[in-house]
C-alpha cells in the first residue's frame, strides 16, 4: 500500500524527484542531469492535496449542492465552498511557480480548508468533501511552517 | 478630474453600491428589496486596483520581460511577477464571491505587490508595474485592516 | 466626457499603445521610448470587456443569485453565469500573454456572453449583467474575426 | 498494480461514478445512494489528464525553462507553454462545473497542447511536457468529439 501511493505520486506528479525522494535535496552532487528536480516529494504531494480539494469543493458546489438547494446553497456556505476551492487552486499554482510565498498561500489555504470542512459535516451529506478538506488543511499546515 | 474618476469607477464597477456612496443609483432607501448592494464603495475600488496590477504585472512579464531577457526574466524576478499576477487575481475574485476571508487575501496580496515594486524599481524600465504594485499594495492594505 | 473616457482607457489599460493602433490615444508619434507597445488598442479595450463581464457575472451569481435564490440558483443558469465568468477571466489572460490562441478563446467567450445575456434577459432583474454580457460578446467577436 | 491504479483513480478523483459509466470501479450495483453520480468516468479522466498537464507545463516553464533560458525562454515558447497551462486550468474548471461549453474549451485545449507537445519536442529535453500535452490532447480530442 505504501508503494502503492508512491507510485500513484509518481505517476500522477510528474516531477522528477531526486533519488531519495526527498530529504530535502538529497540530490546526488555528481548527477549531472541537466535538469534539476523541480520540488521536493512534500511539495509535490501538497499540490496533489490541493488540487484533489480544489475539484472536490468545486464539482461538489456546482453539482450536489445546486442541486440540493437549500442549506446547500445558503450563501455563506456556497461563498465557503468557492472560496476553498480557489485558495487551493492558488495555493497548488504558488507551489508550481515555485514562489517562496507559497508558505503564506498555504497558511491561508489551511484556515480556509477547515472551516469548509467543519460547515460541510454541519450540513451532512458531503463525505468527500469534508475529507478532502481536512487531507488539504493538515498538508497545508506543514507546508507554512 | 475627481469628478471624472468617480464617473470612471462607476462605469467599471457595475456594482450596486450603497445609497451613500452611489448618487445615481436612486435607491429608494425604504426598498426592501432582499438584494443588498454587492459591496461598498472601498472594496469595489480595491478590486479595480487589483485587477489593473493583476493586468500589468502579467502583461509586462510576458511581454517586457520576456523580450528583454537578462535580469528581466532572472527566475526570482520573473517567479515574483508572476506570483504578483496571481495573487492580484485571486484576491479581487474573493473580493467578488464576497467571502470574509478577501481580507486575508488583500494582505498577503498587499506583501507581494511591496515586494514587486521594490524589485521592478531596482531592475528599472517598469515604472508603470512598479505605480500599479505601489496602488495595489496600499489598497489591500487598508482592506486587509 | 470623451476625454473623461479616455483618460479612464489609460489610466486603467495601462498598456503602451502604438500610435498607429491608437488613433485615440494622442499619444505623441515623437516619443522613442524604448519599450515597445504591448497591444494595439483594440485588444486593451477587448481586455477590460472582459475583464468587466468576468466581474459582473461572478458578483452578481455570488451575491444577487445566490441571495435571490429560485430560478436565480436554478443549476443551469447558475452554471451559465459561472462559465461567462471564467471564460471571460480566460480570454483576458490570454491576451494579456499576447498568445494567438486568444483569438479562440474570444470566440468561445461571445459564445458564452451572448448565451448568458439572453438567459439573464429571461430571468429579469440582472440588467447590469446583461449589458456587461452583451458588450464583452460584440467585443470578443470582433477580436475573433 | 492494476488494483493500486484503481485505488488511485477512486482515490484522487474523488468523484461518484455511475455504475454503468465506469465500468472499473467495482461499485455496487445494489448501491442507494441519494447523491446522484456528478460525472461519468470519462470525464473525470479527462479532468485527471487536464490538471496534471497543467502541473507539469507550468512547473516545466516556471523552473526548468526559466532556469535553461536560451530558447527555452524564447517568447513565442514560453507564451505557449503558459497558455497551454491556462486552457488546460479552464478546461479541467469547465467540466467540474459541468457546463456543456466544456467541449468547446477541450477542443481548443486538445489544440494547443498537440502544438505545444510539438514545440517542446524540438526544442528537446522536456519529455515529462510532451507526454502530458499528447495525452491531453487526445483526451480532450474525445471529450470535444
Amino acid at each position: 500500500m505504501r508503494r502503492c501511493q508512491l507510485q500513484t505520486l509518481e505517476r500522477n506528479a510528474t516531477f522528477r524527484f531526486s533519488p531519495e525522494a526527498n530529504d530535502k535535496s538529497g540530490a546526488d552532487p555528481q548527477d549531472n542531469r541537466t535538469t534539476e528536480p523541480f520540488m521536493n516529494a512534500d511539495m509535490a504531494r501538497c499540490i496533489e492535496t490541493c488540487l484533489n480539494c480544489y475539484k472536490t469543493c468545486l464539482s461538489t458546489a456546482m453539482n450536489h449542492c445546486l442541486e440540493a438547494g437549500g442549506k446547500h446553497t445558503a450563501p455563506a456556505h456556497f461563498r465557503l465552498m468557492m472560496a476553498c476551492a480557489e485558495i487551493c487552486r492558488t495555493s497548488a499554482h504558488f507551489m508550481l511557480i515555485n514562489t517562496p510565498h507559497h508558505k503564506h498561500t498555504c497558511r491561508e489555504c489551511a484556515e480556509i480548508c477547515a472551516e469548509c470542512a467543519k460547515d460541510c459535516k454541519t450540513i451532512g451529506d458531503m463525505d468527500e468533501c469534508v475529507s478532502a478538506c481536512e487531507a488539504c488543511a493538515e498538508s497545508c499546515r506543514k507546508m507554512a511552517a
